[in-house]
């Protein structure tokens, strides 16, 4: 998928935050809110040291918002950045990774609607070209600007465009435009993926936002489509990279809609230290701030799965035992396996999908003992099936929410993806509509 | 999927054999006739030496034929024999390995509606009693006896019917019988993959034939679905072997329907020497053998993709240069796209999934000077889009068959994978009908 505006209304698991009274941010069972972290709600603006804007500026045929500006006001702003692992990353990636000085980005320049990807020497050039303006504009070093595209791959990004875009979005910039930016950087997203927490430290409160994006294309690897988190928190630049690094680990990397790496995944973390609140290395501080960070991003991954293109029920896939790689080629495998998928989609008991994923993830271990729960429901114990209650099992699989437990031999290694089905609106969003 | 009957009639690519006056065997552009190779018609019977049946005995819910013997009746059979690479094999794959003397195989038993897998060791007692049965009634021994299942995963083989199978079977085998045995091997299949040819070798002509089966859970890795070929030519066991293996790695192995490794996969070359032409080592013999054997199985592997659940269009992706994992790598991250197969089946010549996909299956790559050619027009060079015809494209895309070829920088490796595209049958038969 790579245009913005296709996917129904409501197409999305548990309903877009358009329709009824706003959910909690913490919603889904699978991240319970951490005690010392507290949701503000959609409308509470970002952390003091930030503001953001977002416009159309007629990248999108739709007319919708498409570019979006973040600035951190701080003196001396700290950050951490995480991209996508592809070998054929865009040229906002590339120019990102190349120019910026990653632990000191004082601004993220973001356009959807266009991916710049696959537009060799061109795209860098117009990749660096809208860096420079915002430079300008905003009165700041490009290399402290991060540049984040997502799209269409292989159309050459709108410079023109782009520099009305950041000339209108200047203007605009306040502590509650992340409404606006989160709407200049959706696609095919039917919900929005936003927070504002406050988290108690030890040594104060400090703030934590974040916009994130992402339906399609998704199988991330060391990033995730965009997602931009804010603090108010003072960091030193190594404590931030090892959040980042490390939350982003547990949480985007372990989602999958479709275990399709994207050319554009970029994840950005920046610490105004407005607050004055330090978050000394291994201090408590660090400590508590990291689990609000991890729980704030696995939810945001979970919300991306929920939002998974043509999306009806998602997946957890827990596997235990065997070595760390054994574990994750099996959890990836089911996630990715368009037979699971399908039988998700379709609430069909058919366990037998589940270890043929597993099987053919791991050759040369035949037979392999592996034992299979579905929702608290033991339905194959060593490689065998064993009798189990059948109606409790198709009653369970009706859920919205799936969680299979898979054990291999042997203990050690533990590992999960989350995952969407797949179904006919799949299809609709990326076959029946041609670019 | 893992019941038979489920799919709608007519849904393969080029319309199922039973409409029309029958096509040439070799009918893909993909897959030229060896010269010295003469297509027998489905008629033709098995060769000398061979004699097959099929019986319905009530696996199928549907009451379709479910139970298929296939007899070599030469003094002194050899044979060759290829299973899935899978960590969770099923039992008729387990107890043919263990069991049986795989270079001199003279009995393939068959069945459609049960694959006997993750059954346990009740599943290798339930086999082994299959082949222990047909031993008897057939008075042979039975590691002479190969066994072959496919059907649902998870479910107890129907041992006694079966038996009363095996014993209404054997007294229909004869040399025709070919035509109710494929009968029996089928589950999804919409066509039939079968063939009857003569092979002119410098020392004689020689028959070959064979009869295959595969729809869905395609990706096979050293052996397909289940494919039986049969030969009255002379082979010693080590040709048998060398034959076998070399086509299998370029046919099958090359095919994926949906990236899903079977537990069931099977692959046999029974051989007869009835004809008493002897195929020596290295001679002229074996090599023309060898051409015939692997445009055989490489029609039946396109027709398996062409027959694979859902498909309408058909892709062939070719990856030339870098070194051989890599092109692996690239050509089956394309060949299971579920972005790229979406894009195929809505005829969308949105070519940026296919860098993105390359770009996924090459992490540090980057930026990876690709080159794309999709029908014979360039689209894309070191990496960037290049100007083309797009009405030409546009046009290109429409057809039932699409060759995307893919240069990565270096010399030496080249691969190809045949795959289908991924609509709304796939979804239909995977997901809408629960087992």
């Amino acid at each position: 998928m790579s245009a913005e505006g296709k996917k129904a209304p409501g197409a999305n698991v548990f309903g877009g935050v358009a329709s009824g009274p706003p959910q909690p941010f913490f919603h889904s069972r699978w991240v319970p809110a951490p005690e010392h972290v507290r949701d503000l709600g959609p409308d509470a603006g970002l952390p003091t040291g930030f503001r953001a804007a977002g416009v159309a500026c007629g990248i999108k045929p739709s007319g919708n918002h498409d570019l979006g500006l973040l600035v951190c006001d701080g003196e001396q702003p700290v950050s951490a950045a995480r991209f996508t692992a592809t070998g054929a990353p865009a040229a906002p990636v590339l120019v990102s990774q190349e120019r910026c000085k990653l632990n000191e980005l004082r601004v993220v320049l973001a356009n959807s609607g266009c991916a710049n990807a696959a537009t060799g020497g061109r795209g860098l050039d117009d990749a660096a070209k809208t860096q420079g303006a915002a430079a300008m504009a905003l009165g700041c070093d490009p290399a402290e600007i991060a540049l984040a595209s997502t799209g269409g791959i292989s159309h050459l990004l709108p410079v023109e465009k782009m520099l009305q875009g950041i000339l209108a979005a200047c203007p605009g910039l306040e502590q509650g435009g992340d409404i606006l930016f989160q709407q200049a950087i959706q696609t095919t997203d039917a919900s929005e993926k936003r927070a504002n927490l406050a988290v108690e430290l030890p040594s104060g409160i400090v703030r934590l936002s974040a916009q994130c994006k992402g339906a399609g294309m998704i199988s991330p690897n060391f990033a995730t489509m965009l997602c931009f988190v804010q603090t108010d928190a003072e960091l030193q630049p190594e404590t931030a990279e090892l959040l980042l690094g490390v939350c982003v680990k547990r949480s985007f990397d372990r989602a999958s809609v479709d275990g399709q790496l994207s050319t554009n995944d970029t994840a950005i973390l920046m610490c105004s230290g407005a607050s004055g609140v330090q978050v000394a290395p291994e201090s408590e501080d660090e400590l508590l701030l990291g689990e609000a960070l991890d729980a704030l991003l696995r939810q945001l991954a979970i919300m991306m799965v929920v939002d998974g293109e043509g999306a009806e029920r998602i997946g957890r896939v827990i596997v235990r035992g065997g070595h760390q790689p054994s574990a994750e080629a099996a959890a990836r495998a089911v996630a990715n396996s368009p037979l699971v998928k399908t039988a998700l989609n379709g609430a069909d008991p058919n366990w037998g999908r589940i270890v043929q994923a597993v099987g053919g993830a791991l050759p040369g271990t035949a037979p392999l003992a592996l034992d299979l729960t579905i929702e608290g429901i033991d339905v194959c114990v060593g490689g065998a099936a064993i009798s189990y209650d059948e109606d409790a099992l198709a009653s369970a699989v009706q859920g919205k929410e799936l969680e299979y437990e898979i054990g291999l031999p042997g203990d050690g290694a533990e590992t999960e993806v989350f995952f969407s089905d797949l179904g006919h609106e799949y299809i609709r969003i990326n076959a029946e509509y041609t670019t």
